[in-house]
Protein backbone atom coordinates (compact mmCIF):
# COMPACT_ATOMS: atom_id res chain seq x y z
CA UNK A 1 0.00 0.00 0.00
CA UNK A 2 1.36 3.39 -1.06
CA UNK A 3 -0.16 6.45 0.92
CA UNK A 4 0.36 10.22 0.34
CA UNK A 5 -0.60 13.58 2.17
CA UNK A 6 -0.55 16.20 0.09
CA UNK A 7 -2.24 20.07 1.09
CA UNK A 8 -1.17 23.44 1.17
CA UNK A 9 2.53 24.79 3.35
CA UNK A 10 0.42 25.06 6.83
CA UNK A 11 -2.52 22.36 6.39
CA UNK A 12 -1.46 20.37 9.12
CA UNK A 13 0.11 17.30 7.16
CA UNK A 14 3.32 17.00 9.16
CA UNK A 15 1.19 16.53 12.53
CA UNK A 16 -1.13 14.58 10.73
CA UNK A 17 1.84 11.82 9.26
CA UNK A 18 3.82 11.65 12.35
CA UNK A 19 -0.01 10.36 14.03
CA UNK A 20 -0.60 8.04 11.45
CA UNK A 21 3.07 6.73 11.87
CA UNK A 22 2.95 6.10 15.05
CA UNK A 23 -0.95 4.35 14.59
CA UNK A 24 1.36 1.88 11.66
CA UNK A 25 4.19 1.55 14.77
CA UNK A 26 1.42 0.74 17.10
CA UNK A 27 0.03 -1.86 15.63
CA UNK A 28 2.90 -3.80 14.03
CA UNK A 29 3.10 -2.76 10.27
CA UNK A 30 5.90 -2.47 8.82
CA UNK A 31 6.16 1.04 6.81
CA UNK A 32 8.71 3.49 5.03
CA UNK A 33 8.24 6.94 5.62
CA UNK A 34 9.87 9.09 2.84
CA UNK A 35 9.89 12.81 1.96
CA UNK A 36 9.33 14.89 -1.17
CA UNK A 37 11.94 16.77 -2.43
CA UNK A 38 14.53 14.20 -0.85
CA UNK A 39 14.35 10.64 0.67
CA UNK A 40 17.46 9.14 -1.32
CA UNK A 41 21.41 10.29 -1.42
CA UNK A 42 20.32 12.14 -4.81
CA UNK A 43 17.04 13.70 -3.84
CA UNK A 44 18.86 15.39 -0.39
CA UNK A 45 21.22 16.92 -2.33
CA UNK A 46 18.73 17.93 -5.17
CA UNK A 47 16.50 19.50 -2.34
CA UNK A 48 19.40 21.18 -0.90
CA UNK A 49 19.84 23.13 -4.44
CA UNK A 50 16.45 23.66 -4.50
CA UNK A 51 16.37 25.21 -1.14
CA UNK A 52 19.58 27.37 -1.65
CA UNK A 53 19.83 28.25 -5.18
CA UNK A 54 17.84 30.71 -7.45
CA UNK A 55 16.33 29.39 -10.90
CA UNK A 56 13.38 29.65 -13.41
CA UNK A 57 9.89 27.49 -12.92
CA UNK A 58 10.79 25.02 -15.38
CA UNK A 59 14.05 23.98 -13.54
CA UNK A 60 12.35 23.69 -10.22
CA UNK A 61 9.96 21.27 -11.85
CA UNK A 62 12.35 19.29 -13.47
CA UNK A 63 14.95 19.20 -9.94
CA UNK A 64 11.74 17.92 -8.45
CA UNK A 65 10.76 15.25 -10.85
CA UNK A 66 14.54 14.09 -11.16
CA UNK A 67 14.47 13.63 -6.94
CA UNK A 68 11.30 12.13 -7.31
CA UNK A 69 12.17 9.41 -10.49
CA UNK A 70 15.33 8.49 -7.84
CA UNK A 71 12.76 8.09 -5.15
CA UNK A 72 10.25 5.54 -6.90
CA UNK A 73 13.62 3.43 -8.35
CA UNK A 74 15.39 3.08 -4.56
CA UNK A 75 12.69 3.45 -2.15
CA UNK A 76 9.18 3.37 -3.02
CA UNK A 77 9.57 0.16 -5.52
CA UNK A 78 11.35 -1.82 -3.64
CA UNK A 79 9.52 -0.82 -0.44
CA UNK A 80 5.98 -1.98 -2.00
CA UNK A 81 7.95 -5.42 -3.20
CA UNK A 82 8.73 -6.45 0.02
CA UNK A 83 4.60 -5.49 1.03
CA UNK A 84 5.40 -2.63 3.29
CA UNK A 85 3.10 0.65 3.44
CA UNK A 86 4.63 3.61 2.07
CA UNK A 87 3.96 6.79 3.55
CA UNK A 88 4.61 10.16 1.57
CA UNK A 89 5.03 13.34 2.28
CA UNK A 90 4.30 14.98 -0.63
CA UNK A 91 4.62 13.11 -4.01
CA UNK A 92 3.46 13.79 -7.67
CA UNK A 93 0.18 15.75 -6.95
CA UNK A 94 2.14 18.62 -5.30
CA UNK A 95 4.06 19.05 -8.51
CA UNK A 96 1.04 19.35 -10.11
CA UNK A 97 -0.75 21.65 -7.87
CA UNK A 98 2.15 24.12 -6.79
CA UNK A 99 4.60 23.72 -10.55
CA UNK A 100 1.57 22.38 -12.93
CA UNK A 101 -1.46 25.50 -11.49
CA UNK A 102 0.82 27.50 -9.19
CA UNK A 103 3.49 28.18 -11.59
CA UNK A 104 1.11 27.89 -14.25
CA UNK A 105 3.35 25.24 -16.29
CA UNK A 106 0.25 23.49 -17.07
CA UNK A 107 -1.28 20.67 -14.84
CA UNK A 108 -1.43 18.24 -18.11
CA UNK A 109 1.98 18.52 -18.72
CA UNK A 110 3.25 18.27 -15.14
CA UNK A 111 0.87 14.95 -15.06
CA UNK A 112 2.93 13.63 -18.63
CA UNK A 113 5.62 14.36 -17.22
CA UNK A 114 4.97 12.53 -13.65
CA UNK A 115 4.29 9.52 -15.43
CA UNK A 116 7.64 9.32 -16.92
CA UNK A 117 9.29 10.08 -13.29
CA UNK A 118 7.39 7.67 -11.12
CA UNK A 119 7.00 5.22 -14.18
CA UNK A 120 3.59 5.13 -13.21
CA UNK A 121 3.91 4.52 -9.39
CA UNK A 122 1.20 5.97 -7.98
CA UNK A 123 -0.34 6.66 -4.38
CA UNK A 124 -3.32 4.17 -3.53
CA UNK A 125 -4.24 6.38 -1.23
CA UNK A 126 -3.85 10.19 -0.92
CA UNK A 127 -4.80 12.25 1.69
CA UNK A 128 -5.94 15.89 0.92
CA UNK A 129 -6.41 18.43 3.66
CA UNK A 130 -8.02 20.69 2.78
CA UNK A 131 -7.43 24.14 4.37
CA UNK A 132 -8.58 27.86 2.92
CA UNK A 133 -5.28 29.65 2.36
CA UNK A 134 -7.02 32.56 5.23
CA UNK A 135 -7.21 29.73 7.61
CA UNK A 136 -3.65 29.05 7.20
CA UNK A 137 -2.21 32.47 7.25
CA UNK A 138 -4.17 32.89 10.73
CA UNK A 139 -2.53 29.59 12.04
CA UNK A 140 1.09 30.05 10.83
CA UNK A 141 4.28 31.51 12.98
CA UNK A 142 5.43 34.64 11.56
CA UNK A 143 7.98 32.34 9.92
CA UNK A 144 5.65 30.59 7.60
CA UNK A 145 3.88 33.30 7.27
CA UNK A 146 6.66 35.11 5.52
CA UNK A 147 6.91 32.02 3.38
CA UNK A 148 3.27 32.06 2.05
CA UNK A 149 3.68 36.10 1.64
CA UNK A 150 6.52 35.92 -0.21
CA UNK A 151 4.68 33.29 -2.64
CA UNK A 152 1.75 35.60 -2.71
CA UNK A 153 -1.92 34.37 -1.35
CA UNK A 154 -2.88 34.63 -4.76
CA UNK A 155 -0.30 31.32 -5.61
CA UNK A 156 -1.73 29.57 -2.91
CA UNK A 157 -5.04 29.96 -3.93
CA UNK A 158 -4.54 28.43 -7.45
CA UNK A 159 -2.80 25.50 -5.98
CA UNK A 160 -5.79 24.67 -3.53
CA UNK A 161 -8.00 24.76 -6.25
CA UNK A 162 -5.61 22.38 -8.05
CA UNK A 163 -6.17 20.38 -5.43
CA UNK A 164 -9.71 20.65 -5.36
CA UNK A 165 -9.82 20.08 -8.78
CA UNK A 166 -8.02 16.75 -8.96
CA UNK A 167 -9.73 15.82 -5.95
CA UNK A 168 -12.67 15.34 -8.45
CA UNK A 169 -11.61 13.43 -10.85
CA UNK A 170 -8.75 10.88 -9.16
CA UNK A 171 -10.16 8.13 -7.23
CA UNK A 172 -7.59 8.11 -5.13
CA UNK A 173 -8.31 11.57 -3.45
CA UNK A 174 -10.10 11.67 -0.13
CA UNK A 175 -10.79 15.13 0.91
CA UNK A 176 -9.99 15.77 4.59
CA UNK A 177 -12.09 19.31 5.98
CA UNK A 178 -8.33 20.36 7.95
CA UNK A 179 -10.26 22.80 9.90
CA UNK A 180 -11.56 19.97 11.67
CA UNK A 181 -9.92 19.19 15.35
CA UNK A 182 -6.35 17.43 14.90
CA UNK A 183 -7.79 13.91 16.60
CA UNK A 184 -10.69 14.39 14.35
CA UNK A 185 -8.31 14.53 11.09
CA UNK A 186 -6.38 11.83 12.75
CA UNK A 187 -9.65 9.21 13.50
CA UNK A 188 -10.77 9.74 9.96
CA UNK A 189 -7.53 9.24 7.91
CA UNK A 190 -6.84 5.76 10.32
CA UNK A 191 -10.52 4.80 9.29
CA UNK A 192 -10.10 5.07 5.90
CA UNK A 193 -6.75 3.33 5.78
CA UNK A 194 -8.03 0.58 8.06
CA UNK A 195 -11.39 -0.12 5.53
CA UNK A 196 -8.41 0.05 2.19
CA UNK A 197 -5.95 -1.76 3.87
CA UNK A 198 -9.01 -4.76 4.90
CA UNK A 199 -9.85 -4.36 1.03
CA UNK A 200 -6.15 -4.37 0.09
CA UNK A 201 -5.86 -8.13 2.21
CA UNK A 202 -9.62 -9.87 0.95
CA UNK A 203 -8.73 -8.94 -2.36
CA UNK A 204 -5.41 -10.18 -1.90
CA UNK A 205 -6.61 -13.65 -0.13
CA UNK A 206 -9.61 -13.69 -2.89
CA UNK A 207 -6.80 -13.92 -5.74
CA UNK A 208 -4.84 -16.81 -3.40
CA UNK A 209 -8.26 -18.78 -3.03
CA UNK A 210 -8.83 -18.56 -6.95
CA UNK A 211 -5.76 -20.26 -7.97
CA UNK B 1 23.02 33.05 -34.18
CA UNK B 2 23.08 30.20 -31.66
CA UNK B 3 25.92 27.29 -32.60
CA UNK B 4 26.00 24.09 -31.25
CA UNK B 5 29.17 21.20 -31.55
CA UNK B 6 27.53 17.59 -31.03
CA UNK B 7 29.14 14.06 -31.61
CA UNK B 8 30.25 11.30 -29.18
CA UNK B 9 33.08 11.36 -26.98
CA UNK B 10 36.33 11.87 -28.14
CA UNK B 11 35.10 12.92 -31.63
CA UNK B 12 37.38 16.09 -31.31
CA UNK B 13 34.37 18.74 -29.97
CA UNK B 14 36.38 20.19 -27.51
CA UNK B 15 39.66 21.31 -30.06
CA UNK B 16 37.24 22.54 -32.73
CA UNK B 17 35.15 24.50 -30.59
CA UNK B 18 38.81 26.45 -29.19
CA UNK B 19 39.46 26.64 -32.73
CA UNK B 20 36.44 28.26 -33.78
CA UNK B 21 35.84 30.48 -30.96
CA UNK B 22 39.34 31.68 -31.70
CA UNK B 23 38.46 32.70 -35.08
CA UNK B 24 35.57 34.79 -33.32
CA UNK B 25 37.59 36.69 -31.52
CA UNK B 26 40.19 37.43 -34.52
CA UNK B 27 37.25 38.86 -36.19
CA UNK B 28 36.01 40.62 -33.11
CA UNK B 29 32.46 38.79 -33.13
CA UNK B 30 31.32 38.61 -29.64
CA UNK B 31 29.99 35.28 -28.56
CA UNK B 32 28.96 33.35 -25.50
CA UNK B 33 30.68 29.99 -24.66
CA UNK B 34 28.15 27.89 -22.51
CA UNK B 35 28.81 24.21 -21.61
CA UNK B 36 26.60 21.99 -20.74
CA UNK B 37 25.35 20.44 -18.17
CA UNK B 38 26.42 23.71 -16.20
CA UNK B 39 27.19 27.60 -17.76
CA UNK B 40 25.15 28.66 -14.49
CA UNK B 41 25.85 28.68 -10.83
CA UNK B 42 22.49 26.24 -10.84
CA UNK B 43 23.61 24.49 -13.70
CA UNK B 44 27.34 23.67 -12.26
CA UNK B 45 26.23 22.49 -9.32
CA UNK B 46 23.78 19.91 -11.07
CA UNK B 47 27.19 19.22 -13.51
CA UNK B 48 28.72 18.11 -9.72
CA UNK B 49 25.39 16.01 -8.92
CA UNK B 50 25.68 14.38 -12.33
CA UNK B 51 29.70 13.50 -11.87
CA UNK B 52 29.66 11.95 -8.66
CA UNK B 53 26.41 10.96 -7.76
CA UNK B 54 24.71 7.18 -8.35
CA UNK B 55 21.31 7.64 -10.07
CA UNK B 56 18.53 6.05 -12.44
CA UNK B 57 18.52 6.57 -16.67
CA UNK B 58 14.90 9.17 -15.93
CA UNK B 59 16.72 11.36 -13.07
CA UNK B 60 20.01 11.74 -15.23
CA UNK B 61 17.78 12.64 -17.86
CA UNK B 62 15.66 15.11 -16.37
CA UNK B 63 19.01 17.01 -14.47
CA UNK B 64 20.33 17.69 -17.50
CA UNK B 65 16.94 19.27 -19.22
CA UNK B 66 17.37 21.25 -15.28
CA UNK B 67 20.23 22.73 -16.18
CA UNK B 68 19.88 23.37 -19.68
CA UNK B 69 16.52 25.37 -18.39
CA UNK B 70 18.20 27.10 -16.31
CA UNK B 71 21.22 28.14 -19.39
CA UNK B 72 18.49 28.84 -21.56
CA UNK B 73 16.65 31.46 -18.92
CA UNK B 74 19.96 33.12 -17.61
CA UNK B 75 22.48 32.94 -20.41
CA UNK B 76 21.33 31.74 -23.83
CA UNK B 77 17.90 33.98 -24.26
CA UNK B 78 19.75 37.21 -22.96
CA UNK B 79 23.11 36.35 -25.15
CA UNK B 80 21.07 36.02 -28.40
CA UNK B 81 19.05 39.31 -27.57
CA UNK B 82 22.14 41.22 -27.29
CA UNK B 83 23.06 39.85 -30.81
CA UNK B 84 26.00 37.79 -29.43
CA UNK B 85 26.81 34.56 -31.14
CA UNK B 86 25.95 31.76 -28.13
CA UNK B 87 28.64 28.43 -28.97
CA UNK B 88 27.38 25.27 -26.75
CA UNK B 89 29.41 22.65 -26.34
CA UNK B 90 26.60 20.15 -26.76
CA UNK B 91 22.82 21.05 -25.98
CA UNK B 92 19.12 19.90 -26.80
CA UNK B 93 20.42 16.97 -29.16
CA UNK B 94 22.61 15.22 -26.43
CA UNK B 95 19.57 14.59 -24.84
CA UNK B 96 18.27 12.83 -27.81
CA UNK B 97 21.08 10.54 -28.49
CA UNK B 98 22.39 9.76 -24.61
CA UNK B 99 19.53 9.59 -23.18
CA UNK B 100 16.68 8.92 -25.65
CA UNK B 101 18.83 6.51 -27.71
CA UNK B 102 21.56 5.19 -25.52
CA UNK B 103 19.78 5.00 -22.48
CA UNK B 104 16.78 4.04 -24.48
CA UNK B 105 13.78 6.60 -22.66
CA UNK B 106 12.68 7.06 -26.08
CA UNK B 107 14.03 9.38 -28.90
CA UNK B 108 10.39 11.51 -29.51
CA UNK B 109 9.86 11.61 -25.86
CA UNK B 110 13.43 13.42 -24.87
CA UNK B 111 12.73 15.86 -27.91
CA UNK B 112 9.11 16.78 -26.32
CA UNK B 113 11.10 17.26 -22.59
CA UNK B 114 13.73 19.76 -24.63
CA UNK B 115 10.95 21.79 -26.16
CA UNK B 116 9.80 22.48 -22.38
CA UNK B 117 12.78 22.95 -21.31
CA UNK B 118 14.61 24.96 -23.75
CA UNK B 119 11.32 27.00 -23.92
CA UNK B 120 11.98 25.96 -28.10
CA UNK B 121 15.18 27.82 -27.86
CA UNK B 122 17.65 25.48 -30.31
CA UNK B 123 20.58 26.22 -32.26
CA UNK B 124 21.11 27.84 -35.68
CA UNK B 125 23.55 25.29 -37.05
CA UNK B 126 24.31 22.15 -34.87
CA UNK B 127 27.77 21.16 -36.19
CA UNK B 128 27.84 17.07 -35.81
CA UNK B 129 31.22 15.71 -35.79
CA UNK B 130 30.92 12.46 -36.92
CA UNK B 131 33.45 9.83 -35.84
CA UNK B 132 33.26 5.69 -35.84
CA UNK B 133 33.11 4.47 -32.40
CA UNK B 134 36.35 1.87 -33.35
CA UNK B 135 37.96 5.21 -34.10
CA UNK B 136 37.25 7.04 -31.55
CA UNK B 137 38.34 3.85 -28.98
CA UNK B 138 41.99 4.14 -30.49
CA UNK B 139 42.46 7.63 -30.68
CA UNK B 140 41.73 7.94 -26.82
CA UNK B 141 43.61 8.18 -24.11
CA UNK B 142 43.39 5.40 -21.45
CA UNK B 143 41.50 6.94 -19.00
CA UNK B 144 38.86 8.71 -21.64
CA UNK B 145 38.90 4.79 -22.80
CA UNK B 146 38.14 3.40 -19.79
CA UNK B 147 35.17 5.59 -19.69
CA UNK B 148 33.65 4.68 -23.01
CA UNK B 149 34.38 0.83 -22.78
CA UNK B 150 32.58 1.54 -19.43
CA UNK B 151 29.87 2.64 -20.94
CA UNK B 152 30.22 -0.34 -23.90
CA UNK B 153 30.56 0.25 -27.52
CA UNK B 154 27.02 -0.95 -28.34
CA UNK B 155 26.20 2.36 -26.31
CA UNK B 156 27.86 4.50 -28.36
CA UNK B 157 27.46 2.87 -31.72
CA UNK B 158 23.42 3.87 -30.78
CA UNK B 159 24.48 7.10 -29.68
CA UNK B 160 26.18 8.00 -33.23
CA UNK B 161 23.30 6.20 -35.05
CA UNK B 162 20.85 8.34 -33.36
CA UNK B 163 23.29 11.69 -34.13
CA UNK B 164 23.31 10.40 -37.85
CA UNK B 165 19.20 9.74 -37.75
CA UNK B 166 18.59 13.77 -36.42
CA UNK B 167 20.90 14.74 -38.90
CA UNK B 168 18.56 13.23 -41.52
CA UNK B 169 15.42 15.65 -40.75
CA UNK B 170 16.84 18.71 -39.00
CA UNK B 171 17.98 21.04 -41.07
CA UNK B 172 20.31 22.98 -38.22
CA UNK B 173 22.39 19.40 -38.38
CA UNK B 174 25.30 20.11 -40.81
CA UNK B 175 27.72 16.26 -40.70
CA UNK B 176 31.05 16.66 -40.60
CA UNK B 177 33.55 13.65 -41.45
CA UNK B 178 35.08 13.60 -38.25
CA UNK B 179 38.53 11.34 -39.38
CA UNK B 180 39.29 14.51 -41.22
CA UNK B 181 42.27 16.42 -40.09
CA UNK B 182 41.59 19.04 -37.68
CA UNK B 183 42.21 21.72 -39.94
CA UNK B 184 40.10 20.95 -42.43
CA UNK B 185 37.60 20.41 -39.95
CA UNK B 186 38.22 23.93 -38.67
CA UNK B 187 37.77 25.25 -42.07
CA UNK B 188 34.46 23.82 -42.63
CA UNK B 189 32.78 25.02 -39.60
CA UNK B 190 34.42 28.48 -40.37
CA UNK B 191 33.18 28.45 -43.76
CA UNK B 192 29.64 27.04 -43.00
CA UNK B 193 29.75 29.50 -40.16
CA UNK B 194 30.60 32.68 -42.10
CA UNK B 195 28.03 31.65 -45.22
CA UNK B 196 25.50 31.61 -41.87
CA UNK B 197 26.31 34.43 -40.61
CA UNK B 198 26.29 36.47 -44.34
CA UNK B 199 22.71 34.83 -45.25
CA UNK B 200 21.45 35.82 -41.36
CA UNK B 201 22.71 39.75 -42.03
CA UNK B 202 21.75 39.76 -45.46
CA UNK B 203 17.92 38.80 -44.53
CA UNK B 204 18.17 41.33 -41.14
CA UNK B 205 19.27 44.16 -43.36
CA UNK B 206 16.68 43.44 -45.98
CA UNK B 207 14.01 43.09 -43.92
CA UNK B 208 14.99 46.66 -42.98
CA UNK B 209 14.89 47.51 -45.68
CA UNK B 210 11.47 46.76 -46.40
CA UNK B 211 9.97 48.93 -43.14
Amino acid sequence: MFVSFEGIDGCGKSTQIELFTKHLKANNIDFVKVREPGGTQLGEKIRNILINEHMCSRSELLLFLASRAQLVEEVIKPALKEGKVVVADRFAHSSVAYQGCGRQLGSEFVKLLNDFATDQTYPDIVFFIDVPVDIVLERLSSEHKDRIEKEGKEFFEKVRNCYIDLSRTDKSFIVIDGTKTIEDINMIIIDTFEKYLNDFRNLRSSSYTSL
